[in-house]
């Protein structure tokens, strides 16, 4: 008989130093191996040496993101003029540190699309610098900010984007305002989507339905939904300085969903 | 008889202080008007003001132009993993200015989603900041730098993208690198993406195929070919800051083509 059985392809084009923990592959079968936070974190900084500063890095993922988060929106179905009577509001949840302000450069690219953004921030006296120059941008559009978790919508919103978490702020998630945060997105029934959350064995916080990670995965556990890849511009031989074979698995896109290979 | 002829819809939401000259609109009949390049220019000063600095643009307009070019070389149809030994070719023509650097950064984005970028750029002794940053990154990419006309290749390319000329530097082209990156670029039959060109009446430069124009347009000439418009995450409030009365013509995209109106 003439059964031609497909095996999934399957290309290693991808290879790090020691294993994250787990591993992933794209649509079309190609690996893509998570790595440890540090080894996330010194490809960042190394990237930043070569002038991949953070200011970039914030444009980039808050673009990407938004572009991804608009798609989850429905996309043009949803966004055209004849649909602006219908604008689709999305929560963002932002704590006071870099990944805040990812979100923030993501709201404000929503808000620049039609979206109505309502941004949780918790009021702090000094913030970092990136955060406070995204929150100036952010200011500019029709966007609004609310630091009392309160003045959140009481309804449920389209889509609940979750910034709240860093991987070296754990403390964060003690103080009232996290705490009330989480609360309001887990009794809002709006989808999740997290954007580069850290690893946590933490069981009570917010279950996203999808998590955007950045360059390379690390190895998210199951609150973390369904896995999907950004690119931040970061070129081949930056990864090479820290230890990794980098091939690009993003084709001609930007953003990609990632599946397990343990599943 | 029950013929109902469409009309097309005409939605006027951006108002400028004083015409352009031209104007256009988009897929679903939106207006966007032109505006005068001191008009432009200030638009740009003022977002860089509330931290939309030169460096965020690079790297907005890098990532939407690169998101441009895979389109227009052949999407994912191109660009994926079974057709890794036919990889693309873009020859990238820089002037040493601002928009030479929106090129190369454009170029690294392109490197990075194994484009084969060949960036041409002049030898100077000292270059603008954002120039040598994005080169910098650039040369951690796999892309390739020449810095003379003749080492560009001989044989036709997929894609050319032309960042040569500068409103402010026109005295540019009367440079023999110049003319021999224009004389290259019209021998070489391969069609030519512009990014942000200014206006100019001058006949004998490179003609394009398309442009990509940030922000609002400009009232190109003919020889700028199909006119694109990209979202460069300029909040409304900055508009409004230079009397223009802005409403996303983007919908959920970031590059948009635009149609002229006097058609």
């Amino acid at each position: 008989e003439n059964i031609l059985e497909s095996e999934p392809i399957v290309y290693r084009r991808i290879v790090v130093p020691h294993s994250g923990g787990k591993e992933y592959c794209t649509d079309s079968g190609l690996v893509v191996p998570s790595i440890s936070y540090s080894l996330h974190k010194k490809l960042l900084s190394v990237a930043e040496k070569h002038g991949l500063t953070v200011e970039k890095r914030l444009e980039m993922s808050g673009v990407c993101a938004s572009q991804m988060a608009l798609t989850l929106l429905g996309g043009p179905n949803r966004l055209n003029p004849k649909n602006i009577h219908q604008r689709p509001t999305v929560a963002l949840l932002c704590g006071p540190h870099i990944k805040g302000a990812q979100g923030i450069s993501c709201g404000r690219h929503l808000a620049n699309h039609d979206v109505d953004v309502i941004l949780f921030l918790p009021n702090f006296v000094k913030m970092l610098e990136p955060v406070t120059n995204e929150l100036n941008l952010f200011c500019r559009t029709e966007g609004k900010q609310v630091s009392n978790v309160k003045d959140l919508p009481d309804c449920p919103v389209d889509l609940v984007i979750h910034c709240l978490d860093c991987q070296e702020n754990a403390f964060l998630r003690d103080q009232p305002w996290y705490k009330a945060a989480v609360e309001w997105a887990n009794q809002n029934r709006a989808p999740v989507l997290s954007i580069d959350p850290p690893v946590t064995d933490q069981e009570q916080g917010i279950h996203a339905k999808w998590s955007l990670q950045l360059a390379l995965p690390l190895a998210l556990g199951e609150q973390s939904g369904r896995i999907y890849l950004c690119d931040i511009g970061i070129p081949q031989k930056v990864f090479k300085e820290v230890g990794i074979t980098y091939h690009s698995p993003f084709g001609c896109k930007f953003v990609i969903p990632l599946h397990s290979l343990q599943d």
